[in-house]
């Protein structure tokens, strides 16, 4: 591994999907995150078996998919289940459901939109602080360029998304193979340096969080802000989010 | 002044215009903040006794004054003078022109631009390092919603745009007067905390600043990065910047 400034690899920070455009060129892997809530509950549901998820950017494709044998259809808008569905983006719910064999059709406000936007040409995987050891130790051994896209909060920036991306630039620049060169990158490392003691506290400071707690999602932030409950990194393929195989 | 932690009104940032329609809403006032180098370059020549500046934000717009007695035509693009102009968005340059009583037109590729897009409905003030405590302690007087709106590089995160908005942020934060509820505006004060002591080393590991360094601009990026050496605040009236009257 070069351990010299000379990087071979860049890794780099995207803190919004409207800036996609502004940060893909180059890059081969895409990792997309949404902590609270949608990757953080793929990477559960995956855990507990689910066989594949399928990432819909409106609510009626997943509708379509009610009712329909071997089929778990997912809503989520505005940090509620979407009336109609029986669940919508809480890792604990997925935790507790049958999910053997079964196949997740899931739209939400902010993460199912980031991964249908870097869904061309790249190679698309799923981050969130429940993977965050697996993710980092395959993105080390990758020879290619990484770009953390988060979904942020209704097309504006967003703290745990980004807390999140500084965690992983920070492990993967220790390394040497990778280095970095934007400004949100940079940006991101500090604000995982400032925020990794006091995670939960910076988090529940924030309103948007305090609103997920008055609906009682105060379990499903702890558990999604817990490092490595899991070694599964899903995976884009041809649409559908399948479960890694090394 | 009101210590409690009901704040009576909002001090948030955007760190790039194109976000500025997510946070506009309610705001009375707009700072605008381009460190490097247009609104350091703005209070500048208010401080050496300009007597106006038109931002424009099209080159043509401001090659139509190049010439014309009583007027600066000054343009920049990617860092460097644009062709057929004597002077940029250096504060340098600036400092060392006869400018008593002159309008200068000036267009940049990102700080003028940031300035069209908060003309409408709002009023409009100039902020940069050199005139922190200045703009601080006449924005800590104002009984209104204060927008810090970064103007970013290239429609892209900036750095030391989004620390001095912290930088800002911190100070109207400890009056007690001022609260803030957006991601962007907790994540500017953490970056400027964790910017501030090292400030130039921080902006200086950027490739950005590489190339303006490759530019011969280090004088240039040392000035706009120390504070205080103003009590100059531009305001924007009827599509001009003028000094602020108290």
């Amino acid at each position: 591994m070069n351990q010299s400034a000379d990087y071979r690899f860049r890794v780099e920070t995207c803190f919004i999907p409207g800036q996609y455009p502004y940060y893909m060129q180059d890059m081969g892997i895409v990792v997309v995150i949404d902590i609270l809530r949608a990757t953080s509950a793929m990477v559960t549901a995956f855990e507990h078996g689910v066989d594949r998820i399928i990432p819909v950017s409106t609510i009626e494709e997943a509708r379509n998919y009610i009712g329909r044998p071997g089929f778990i259809a997912a809503a989520e808008r505005n940090g509620e289940v979407v009336e109609g569905f029986s669940v919508g983006n809480s890792p604990i719910a997925f935790a507790q459901m049958d999910l053997k064999g079964k196949t997740i059709v899931m739209t939400t406000t902010n993460g199912t939109k980031a991964i249908n936007t870097a869904s061309a040409g790249k190679r698309v995987v799923i981050g969130a602080f429940l993977n965050l050891t697996a993710l980092t130790d395959w993105l080390l051994k990758q020879d290619d360029n990484i770009l953390l896209l988060c979904s942020g909060w209704k097309d504006k920036f967003n703290l745990e998304d980004s807390v999140f991306a500084g965690a992983v630039m920070e492990r993967l620049l220790q390394s040497g193979k990778f280095g970095m060169e934007e400004d949100s990158s940079i940006s991101a490392k500090y604000l995982y340096m400032s925020a990794r003691d006091n995670l939960m506290s910076l988090l529940r400071s924030a309103p948007r969080r305090k609103r997920l707690e008055s609906l009682n999602l105060y379990e499903d932030v702890k558990y999604c802000l817990t490092p490595d409950q899991s070694t599964v990194i899903p995976v884009l393929n041809e649409g559908s989010l399948v479960r890694m195989t090394s």
